[in-house]
């Protein structure tokens, strides 16, 4: 089976037995349409292919893991697409969450899925109660203060960020979660699959950066030109376009070369280049630079990094 | 020392652990300002109270469970206000946390908060596995689904709800997890203390749709007469003021009546009718009754407890 088809089933699996019997049904359905549209399950699938080099001698736990980290995912994609955030109509070329529901249940969806999230692991460890307490920790540490995924999004509603920091919490810290996550399940030091997961979430919001710029909204599957428009802090403005895509390369080099020696090492690194090009096709970047041969690939003014969305009506 | 000043003390010293250092800190600011204006931490004292009464072996753990229910507290009610729900410009007096930082913030607030609930257990509890993972899952029945807090408010964006399902997972579920972390800190059986929690989270709702009818804005700190605009299910409307008001008595005696026989047995009652007598004021009501003298006690024309506010916007 591969690591795709069973990070979906796991997830099918837990999200019914999570939800359980009697709970409001447009809520369900709400979450449901927030996890089960068509994801990529790159954190997942991370954390299952780290799990595999590390014995995955508790399967089932490691597909708790890999579920816990992407209903967090997902809740943070909900709430970023309401209208206080990007107010983005589409996600994946279908309505985001609030669009199909309503807003009222797209803020209890997100707040839903994460607390499924913590429930999952519960559902799936107890048996293995260090193993367990380990991965929530690990979880909270990705997604909580003071670095994970929601502070990520919250330096966007501050005066002055650095885009490292930024990036790194935005994006970084759930994959480093995802990789860290993969070891813990079967009870190893997590500390070497950190950098991993590192390099390979800064490359994704460096790869969000550049699609934002040269993709159109059709193949994105959701709007783009939302950096510009949000004044967010962002690679390809920070770096230029071609600075930005040398950056994304640089990135990727590095997170394949991370990766511990190990038996299942050469079917990760494969992983980590087929991403690669999922992320930024190089057929795409060609017919941007063609089709805009006269388009700035550096910035020609100094760019702020720095933003202040919090005063902005949204 | 005080339960309540207990549940200060603690709240103060695991959120600054919890936020740990380096964090955006206008979101810190809203999460503060979430947590420390002035609520009445009757959930973290009835878990508080019902640990002294099963002994408060782990005083540092009943702490954290204390601390985690409020923090999930604050969390609903940070979301609750925002736009998409109430649209609540004050709270206790203050103004809410969109209005006095952002709604970008306070969704991100309420995530963290949830967030860091988890979090305050896991700093506290790593030493005691077994407790540990029960609290954690205790709080996730209280807030998750199907019948948690976020299940309860969810009820109000379908077409039909139970009135009585609606209120006992809106407000009583997390009730029902306090009472029970009380026992769980201490490594005894909940079951015997969940009747407590669900009468007297039954009781604070009806408690909520009486003053919102009753009080006015100034005495109550948020804005009165929410339920009618909002066409919300709602005691007061089910069954008039005057059996809304029975209902509460009678949910009161019923949660003093359910108290475990125990060392602590009187204490407990003590607290449950401070907090009857807090809650719905015998001289607001007679104050009301004196002032309306017209006004009907019993609904004219059938009430419906169902709501869809999903449809409107809000």
């Amino acid at each position: 089976m591969s690591l795709l088809k069973r990070a979906e089933l796991a997830l099918s699996t837990h999200f019914e037995q999570a939800a359980g019997s009697g709970a409001p049904p447009r809520l369900v359905a709400a979450m449901r349409h927030a996890v089960f549209s068509g994801g990529a399950r790159i954190r997942p699938q991370l954390c299952m292919a780290v799990a595999t080099a590390c014995g995955d001698d508790v399967p089932e736990l490691t597909n708790a893991a890999a579920v816990a980290l992407e209903l967090m995912h997902c809740a943070s994609l909900v709430h970023d697409d309401m209208p206080a955030f990007d107010n983005a109509d589409t996600r994946r070329g279908l309505p985001t969450v609030h669009k199909a529901f309503s807003e009222p249940l797209a803020l209890l969806a997100g707040d839903g899925l994460i607390v499924m999230a913590y429930k999952v692991l519960l559902q799936a460890g107890a048996h293995r109660p260090e193993r367990l307490i380990a991965l929530m920790d690990n979880l909270s540490t990705g997604v909580g203060l003071p670095h994970g995924i929601v502070a990520g999004q919250a330096w966007e509603c501050e005066t002055s960020a650095d885009l490292g920091e930024y990036q790194r919490a935005k994006t970084g810290a759930l994959f480093v979660s995802a990789t860290c996550a993969g070891a813990l399940s079967c009870g190893q030091e997590p500390a070497p699959w950190a950098p991993l997961g590192a390099y390979l979430g800064e490359a994704y919001q460096v790869a969000d950066d550049i699609r934002d710029v040269i993709a159109d909204a059709a193949s994105l599957g959701k709007p783009v030109g939302q950096d510009v428009l949000h004044a967010r802090p962002s690679s390809a403005q920070a770096l230029g376009l071609d600075g930005a895509i040398a950056h994304f390369d640089h990135l990727i080099e590095q997170a394949a070369s991370s990766i511990p020696a190990c038996s299942s090492r050469d079917m990760l690194r494969h992983l980590v280049q087929l991403e690669s090009e999922r992320l930024v096709p190089k057929a795409l970047c060609e017919g941007y630079f063609k089709s805009h041969p006269h388009s700035p690939t550096r910035p020609n003014t100094p760019v702020a990094l720095a933003t202040d969305r919090s005063s902005t009506p949204h």
